[in-house]
Order: C-alpha cells, then sequence, then structure tokens
C-alpha cells in the first residue's frame, strides 16, 4: 500500500520507549520508574473517584490539581497548565512554538522525543554535543531559535546545569527556554525560582518519577500565565482524566513521602555509583533516579543483553556516544544488589 | 509581553469546550454525557488496578485493551489503536497527514475540534455546508485532500450519513477518509464493517459518551494495520494510563451494559423529540444521544441562557448556522421533564 502519511513522518523511526514486560519477575531498571509505591492517598483518592461521575468529562482546566500544586510551589494556579504526563506537555509546546524550519535548541545527547517531536513539526534542531563531563556546552549560550530544552537533571547523563547558567540562558535567548526537571527532585536545586524574573522560562514537572505515578500520566507546566494562555489553545481540552486529576491532588498532598522515597533512592544511587566504579565504570555523580555508567570503547549492548538474560532490564542506547554506555535506574536496594551480583 | 508563539496561534481562538460546572445541582445536557453509570465492573476493575504498580508506566501499546477490542469488533489487534479519548486520535491524525497547506475536507456544521486542529497544523479546510435536512453534500464527493472526515452520527445535526455514501466516498477519495464515531451507539449502523474493503479507511470510537466514561479519557481508532503503523509513530508513547486501560477491557466486557443504557437514551429521544417538536421546534431526526433543536430565525442564545438560570445547561452554538438552534443531550427522563417544564 502507498503511504498516505507526510514524507516527514514516512521518513521517521518514531521515538522508541524502554521495554515494558509483562513478566513480573525481571528487576525493571530501564525506565526511570520510582521502586517504591505512590502514597496510600493516592489510592483512597482513586477509588473514591471511580464512581458513577466517571460517565462525566473531566475538569478541563484541572483547577483542583493547579490549585494545590500552586499552593506547593509557591505560585498562582494561571502560572500552571496540566499535562497528560510531560511527554503531552512537550507535545503542547512543539505545537505552540515551532512551526517549518523554526530552530530548537538543545544539549546533546538528551531525552530523544524532543528530536521526534521536532521533526513532526517540520522543525531544525541546533544540537551541540555535551562535552565529556557533560556541563553545558558554551556555544549555546549564544544560539538562537524558537525554543531551547534544558532537561535538567539531564538524561541519559544525570548531571546537572547550575541554575546561574540557566538563568543567564534565559536572560539572553529570544525563544522560549524550558527546563525539562523531570528528574530535579533527586537534585539539589529547581529553575521554579527563576519564573518570576524570566517571562521566556517554561519548568516541566512529572508525577512519573518521583511521586511513583508513572501508571497515571501526569505533567504539570510552569511559567507566565501569558505565555501558558497562548500555549493552552493547543492543548486537548480534557487532556487528564478524572482520576489522574485527584490522584495529582493526593500525591501532592503527602509531599513528605515523596521525600522519604527520594531520600532512599539517593542513598541507594551512591551505593550504586560506588559499586560501579570499583568494578571499572566511569559513573558521571548523578543528581537523578539512574545512573549512567560507561566502558569507554567498549559497547555495552551485548553486557545489556546478558544482563537481560540474568533478569535484570537496563537502558542502553545504540547511539556512537552512548554505545559504551548503559543506563541504570536505582531500584530498591535488593534489586540493585541482583543486578551488582549479575554484572 | 511580545507573543512568542507561532503567528498561527496567536491568531487562534482555541476550541471552546462546553462548561463543566462544579455545582452538582444543574441538569447538565450540554456536554452529551451519558446520563447513566459505566457498568459495575469498570469500577471494579479501577479498584484493582490502583496499586503499588501506578508506579510503573503503562504498556504503551495498550495491548490488553487492543485484544479485547479485537474482540468484540471482529478485527485484529494490529488493526486497533488506542488514544487518550478520541480527541487524541484526532490530534495524531491531523500530525501524520496534515503539513502546511494540506487539505482537509468535512462537510459543516459538523465538530469544530477539526478546524482548531488543521489551524495548528497549518492545513487548509475545505469544507461544504450541508444542505437544510443534513444530508451529505454532493459536492464533497469529489473534493480531494490528504483528510476527509465523516463525523457520523453528526454533531451537532445527529443525522447519518448511510454507509453506501461513506464507501464511496473511500473509493473514491484519494486521503484517508475518518469515520468519527463518537455517536454510533446510538445509531443504526457502523463503518467498520466497511474497514476489510478499504484500506484508507479509519474509523474513530469514543468510550465518553455509550460507555459512559467521559472522565476516563479512552478512544479506539481502527484502520489498516500499515496505516496504523505510520500513524503511531506521532503517537505519545503512553498516551493512555492504566486505569483507562482497565476501564476500557472492563467497560467491553459488560458491552449489554452498554446496551440497556442506549435502549434507554433512545426511548427518552423519542420521547424529546415529540415533545420539542409540540412546543413549535423544528427537530432533525436524531440518531446519537442528543438532539438538534430549531426555530428558524430566531437566536436561541437568550433561551440558553434562561435555561441557564433555571438550572438546566444546554449548548448554544454563537454561528451564523446554529445561532436559531439548541443542542441539547438526552439525559434521564426526569432530566427532561425538567428541561420541557423550564422550556
Amino acid at each position: 500500500m502507498k503511504s498516505r502519511v507526510r514524507p516527514i513522518v514516512a521518513q521517521m523511526h518514531g521515538y522508541v520507549p524502554g521495554e515494558q514486560p509483562r513478566d513480573r519477575d525481571v528487576v525493571k531498571l530501564n525506565t526511570n520508574e520510582n521502586p517504591y509505591p505512590p502514597a496510600p492517598g493516592v489510592a483512597r483518592a482513586i477509588v473514591a473517584a471511580a464512581s458513577d461521575d466517571l460517565r462525566l468529562y473531566p475538569d478541563p482546566g484541572g483547577s483542583l490539581l493547579r490549585e494545590t500544586a500552586a499552593r506547593v510551589y509557591g505560585v498562582t494556579p494561571d502560572e500552571i497548565l496540566v499535562g497528560n504526563g510531560s511527554d503531552d506537555l512537550l507535545s503542547m509546546l512543539m505545537r505552540a512554538f515551532v512551526g517549518p524550519g523554526d530552530v530548537v535548541v538543545y544539549p546533546e545527547p538528551t531525552y530523544s522525543l524532543y528530536e521526534s517531536l521536532v521533526t513532526i513539526q517540520e522543525g531544525r534542531v541546533l544540537s551541540v554535543p555535551f562535552p565529556p563531563d557533560f556541563s553545558f556546552p558554551p556555544a549555546l549560550q549564544a544560539a538562537e531559535g524558537r525554543l531551547m530544552f534544558v532537561c535538567n537533571p539531564n538524561s541519559p547523563s544525570g548531571t546537572f546545569t547550575p541554575l546561574e547558567v540557566i538563568a543567564d540562558l534565559a536572560a539572553r535567548f529570544e525563544g522560549v527556554v524550558v527546563v525539562d526537571e523531570a528528574y530535579v527532585d533527586f537534585a539539589a536545586a529547581t529553575a521554579l525560582s527563576l519564573l518570576a524574573e524570566h517571562p521566556n522560562l517554561v519548568v516541566l514537572r512529572t508525577f512519573s518519577k518521583s511521586f511513583s505515578l508513572a501508571g497515571m500520566r501526569i505533567g504539570l507546566m510552569f511559567g507566565h500565565r501569558d505565555l501558558l494562555a497562548e500555549i493552552s489553545k493547543v492543548k486537548d481540552s480534557y487532556n487528564v482524566g478524572r482520576l489522574a486529576l485527584v490522584a495529582g491532588v493526593a500525591a501532592l498532598e503527602d509531599y513528605a513521602w515523596m521525600e522519604r522515597n527520594v531520600a532512599c533512592i539517593v542513598a541507594t544511587r551512591d551505593r550504586l555509583q560506588s559499586a560501579l566504579a570499583k568494578r571499572g565504570y566511569d559513573v558521571l555523580p548523578s543528581t537523578a533516579n539512574f545512573v549512567l555508567a560507561r566502558r569507554p570503547g567498549e559497547d555495552q549492548a551485548p553486557v545489556q543483553q546478558r544482563l537481560r538474560d540474568s533478569g535484570v532490564l537496563v537502558r542502553h542506547f545504540p547511539t556512537p556516544r552512548l554505545a559504551d554506555a548503559l543506563r541504570i535506574t536505582v531500584g530498591t536496594d535488593p534489586e540493585i544488589d541482583q543486578l551488582l551480583a549479575a554484572l
């Protein structure tokens, strides 16, 4: 059959997500999920909301979730948009800002979905490689474009770009600077504090990592109210369902639960980093809930496959820059023991 | 602050959804929700799935839901894609098929989201007005473009385009013909039976209407496997959460529950149509769960407002073609009594 899709889509491969096995016996360290459960209040809120009211559309603005998040994060509700996971928010940003030929800037390697989304918009990527230590590439500080993405902490490196650098970028960049803070609760600082000074800054959060709710699809976008009002024109009206909205509220209301899980993961991360270093891996200092472990020059695809055969899933990216590395999610201590034994 | 979004987005108004009041005392006949609850198995499935597993991403392919739907609808799982409501599927279709200048064809008035989505893609709308009886406009049968939308039953008219017309369109049209069957369970026939013959046909379904699950955001796209493989490149990997996936399966497994609710609504619809006709309204024969009632030449905006003041929400569209009409969702019998009393 002849392809009827747009030529640009016909040529695409599409973003490939990490494997989601049905088999429950594997140790799953490949998609940066939280190994600890969500706050108990989340299930209670879902059970309460799983009523006959499911016949009704959700609140298109997600007001209660925005009001709760506004209190927790010290902003106003109109400085927040809700998303069906932060992937939905990334799509919204691309559709709002990027038309054919428009330039999108980011350092790489980073979250590979950015590139897929730019391609769909027929935009142009201006990317600059991170130096070996994954500090922010100076060449990007003078770049221009419609959007700049800073995944912070960055995936898959786990490294952190200091807030001074981001503030400087936002002050210089003509377009909108998006700080994708999917992993920020595992790090020490957030760009939310920069929003008041920089009306062209947008910060993305997800409930998939620190809040242990990858299965619910909840993301938040923070930014200037005028900017968000424009972006919301490309939002699906009912993009977040009733149960996701109440789950998000419940998760925020037990913020301490999330912080305790994060503290456990950070402790395990330190142990994992040391253990990998002892086994001869180069490990970048991680500020996320995963670790990038490298054996310079040695393709790690066979190692990933051997780990898989022994029931441990980790992520390998078959690109020149990352072929000699494994990205390993920080699981529970017993899961990390199993990984280390299998290595 | 200067606008930084794409000029085309800056000019847009964005789709305006029907009002979703927090006040529970209103009679809500404005967004075509089902007045009856979802199947009891849905809440049971949600409660069972609201476990610690919410920390894990959903199955990106929604395999179990696709397998269940494939059995129910007599297709194979690779002839189905899952969506975060059918609005998500509409976005995917636009992003897959419509680039700048590409033509999208549909009769109007119809679901106004189509136009918003074409605008975001910088596509061009080729629309032809329905004749007064809302039969399919002959002028569209020779039209060409990348996509054609046939909302069937059509919103807001409630009218039905016969399958022979759709088969003929699919055979002639060069691009892809999308039959948006959001309301089809309230009608007599479905274009699913045409899929095997027409590889350029796509059928959309939603769980928001007949299955009483507007709050869960579940949609299905049916089409040729090769076509869906291409479209899935623009799908968010995790577009449907874990609870929506199990809710969809549970709803399909109690198909008879949905059919009973539909039978009640169809009976009430007949009564509503007669009662409106007696009150001097022109009512098109509806095959959906709503009725378009018209007083030719009389603006119905004040009537909508008066109904609102007496606690009954109905939909009014402030366009020349629809200003003299109200779109009224078929509620329960007591709700319809309340509407008729208020009228």
